[in-house]
């Protein structure tokens, strides 16, 4: 449901209610029903047909067939003031994500669209934690992971992300560029039922020029994790002059690209924006995606949030949990 | 002409053919003629109706009313190897480049439009110069310049270009972006005859949020350098969260962009690549802009390669040439 002060409970309701979503999964948002009541009356949306109490929730989670709201009741609806994130707020959005981790792992759901949560509400909470991926990799227990985001026409895996700029050249590895191209490679496997075409971004203007600009970061580290990948049978390309990897015909050749730092993959995303991008963390044991916006408290319970970009993240949610079998990377990685 | 062994021959030629060009200006190639008449044979293209040989360009200049050749004669015209640039090749195309500065800073010529040349050409050469920018900054004795690439929908200018990517933080300081503010400010100034809308992107991802990622860059260095641009008249936002710059709704509403790195603006206008981008070096006492292609020896002397960006180029000098009255930035800057 994300945090409940922001646009989560409302694109909740209206993902309850959204045909297209029903064709695909049988979606339930882990929140709090009577929050969620509260934002319907505001934005005259319908009240939740299918109230599922905490407590039912064992005996019950296998015989859901229509949208319902796990009820985790943990917070006061009537307290909630629309726009304002603040300690109680945070801790919510917490435990609902923690909930669904759980529910993820013991298999009771099969994958997990996140919400848009605040980070300073999160931090006002004590929670010790930057964002969402950080949560689902720790409670996960896992090392390897990497965020990608997709969209009909552009998909990027990110070897750093939320960083500094100037801490990107020393978080650069062989094997760190290795994992996130064999992360993206068996994410499009399934998604594509077929081998994608990857391309790898340099560091430095014109992939450093032949060691012209930069620290040779091209030649020392990202063309070797290119030879690994490929020897592993990963169709790529690479490292490429950064400002040539968005050309609208070499998007038009690749399924995705490996960019090094967050702002390399987002600037054209963003750019671009043919349609709604979805957040997918490669590398959990479970499925996880995510709306690409915030909270927008600007608009929080106002009845004229969009539910577009939770639909898309719930759609690719639903396919990758579709083709998720024992896909262990060396099994995609296969190569003739 | 740029490198007489890549492609600018021919778009010379087929420039000096554009019946929109002559419209806007004489076009006068510094070049060799020879090299002309051969690519002009081979392309199956007009040769240059007017000639002009050195000898005769100090009582010519003044007369000429068409399209023409300055025939430099540098270079023994059967000796080049169409696609294979070399010392012989690199040394021809600084020459004509120095005599078209020459040209300029005497009034001789208006403006000076730049064909490609090749950085390891120049190299073989013993010309101790990275590229154009350099040459024109030194020859003219400039040390306050930049990078500005303006086409119809966006236009980004460069606090640093050809660096590393790890150099560039240490490369940003407050003085400098004032300088590159101000430049861009004057040059929209010239072009579309009112004061323009700029943007200033961060460094960091989502502009350092409040100091989360990064050094502060954002608020130690490129914040003091707007708010001071700003007190001098500058119509400007910023630092903003670099890959919102680039949304088409933001676009519409700035008519420059400051850049803190080569790839931050070079990817999203390749990405787009709305029409073609023309590359202009700002601060210098003469006008310069350039075709934003290289050599492209892959396809030289085969008759298939495209004025267009030499013409937007050749447009956007005109342009410039013709606004050029006594603008210094204070005066451009004069605020209510």
């Amino acid at each position: 449901m994300g945090d409940p002060a922001g646009v989560g409970p409302e694109i909740a309701l209206r993902l309850l209610a959204d045909e297209a979503t029903r064709t695909l999964c049988v979606p339930i948002v882990f929140g709090d029903a009577a929050v969620l009541n509260r934002v319907a009356q505001h934005c005259r949306l319908p009240r939740p047909e299918l109230v599922i109490p905490r407590a039912d929730w064992q005996s019950a989670w296998r015989e859901v067939e229509h949208p319902a709201v796990l009820d985790l009741a943990v917070i006061d609806a009537a307290g909630v003031r629309p726009g304002v994130v603040d300690a109680v707020t945070g801790e919510a959005s917490f435990q609902y994500i923690e909930t669904a981790i759980t529910a993820a792992l013991s298999g009771e759901v099969d994958a997990v669209t996140t919400g848009p949560i605040h980070k300073e509400a999160l931090n006002a909470a004590g929670v010790p934690y930057p964002g969402h991926t950080e949560i689902f990799a720790d409670r996960t227990r896992t090392d390897r992971y990497c965020m990608m985001l997709t969209c009909q026409e552009l998909t990027c895996s990110f070897v750093t992300t939320h960083v500094g700029y100037g801490e990107v050249p020393r978080l650069l590895g062989v094997e760190r560029i290795v994992e996130v191209i064999e992360l993206t490679h068996d994410a499009l496997v399934r998604l594509h039922g077929r081998s994608p075409r990857l391309l790898v971004c340099g560091l430095n203007p014109h992939a450093g020029e032949h060691g012209l600009f930069g620290e040779r970061e091209e030649e020392r580290i990202i063309a070797p994790a290119v030879e690994i990948a490929r020897a592993r049978g990963v169709l790529i390309e690479g490292p490429v002059p950064p400002d040539t990897a968005f050309l609208a015909e070499r998007r038009r050749a690749t399924d995705g690209v490996i960019c090094m730092y967050h702002d390399q993959g987002h600037i054209p995303l963003k750019a671009l924006a043919f349609d709604v991008a979805v957040n997918v963390t490669l590398g959990l044991p479970i499925v996880r995606t995510s709306v690409d916006h915030g909270t927008a408290c600007d608009i929080a319970w106002q009845g004229e949030a969009k539910v577009t970009s939770l639909a898309e993240a719930v759609k690719l949610a639903a396919g990758l949990a579709a083709t998720r079998t024992a896909s262990h990377v060396n099994t995609a990685l296969a190569g003739p």
